[in-house]
């Protein structure tokens, strides 16, 4: 049974909705203020994330966003293989949730060159990109016009895989 | 004839090598101390936007790279249709070639609300997306590490053209 290939564009500042149903499925509901059953461009990108069966890939200039984190933590609890390559500079900014990883036991590892590493991507599996202009933070997703493109194309996909090696060997692991 | 379906992703910090050649093809050969007949990210990258037969429409947060101007500018003086979105904060900064763009005659729109648009995507003939972490600066080409997917799957490009067409009509034609 031949799958189709997906591809998928979203497009930010994402409306703001409730995404505890997507990080935490509980059969009680949420009691919060935000709107509910609300699909969201911020939606869809976790449920990308979440989509992960063996491995994930991050590739990231910036990361505070506390949901994007919740959502690596909970892939990191069952099980995923998760690498996460950051900026050195940004990794130590107020916010940054890059020490939050590095204490649940994620090996991060930041760029040793004085080289800006101004990537945004993501790798699930081997197998699904997400790459464009958005930075991992709350301003990025509620504030900004931004991009992520979602795609299964393995001409897009395997370059990536490969650039990820190639960092992650030359970076700190420190 | 089917033709391929154009995949291709670059990776920065591009090599630096002289963009003469391609940027005012001649038949005398450049003098310059840079390295020739070598391509790079970088002279991919202006080779694909110069690929332009009828439009190009830019969607940039930050646009203050020369190479990158000439290269618009080459293309408005051969009657392309050019429109060029651009961040209305950076646009005011030393250094953007915003200015020079409108001087030339090309249409530029500022974004008008407090929110900022940091895309840093091109579509090409709305048949080829250029999109990434890659803002049009010398530091971006030069000195980051940064990406640049180029496709014509239209399932990726044509959620850009209409989200371009979406931005262009709330936009500021001052
Ligand atoms: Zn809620
Ligand atoms: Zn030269």
């Amino acid at each position: 049974r031949p799958r189709t290939i997906l591809n998928e564009v979203l497009f930010f500042p994402s409306e703001v909705a409730c995404v505890e149903h997507i990080l935490k499925p509980s059969p009680y509901s949420c009691l919060c203020m935000l709107p509910h059953d609300v699909e969201t461009s911020f939606s869809r990108l976790l449920r990308h994330i979440l989509s992960a069966s063996s491995s994930l890939d991050l590739c990231l200039f910036a990361f505070s966003n506390m949901d994007l984190c919740s959502a690596v933590l909970a892939l990191h609890s069952k099980g995923i293989i998760i690498r996460v390559l950051a900026d050195s500079d940004y990794a130590a900014i107020t916010g940054s949730q890059i020490g939050v990883l590095r204490k649940a036991g994620i090996c991060v590892r930041c760029d040793l060159s004085s080289v800006c590493m101004h990537h945004k991507f993501a790798v699930v599996d081997d197998r699904l990109l997400l790459n464009g202009s958005l930075n991992w933070t709350l301003k990025a997703v509620q504030s900004n016009m931004e991009n992520v493109v979602v795609t299964e194309v393995p001409d897009l996909v395997q370059p990536f895989v490969k650039e990820f090696h190639r960092l992650w060997v030359h970076s700190d692991p420190a």
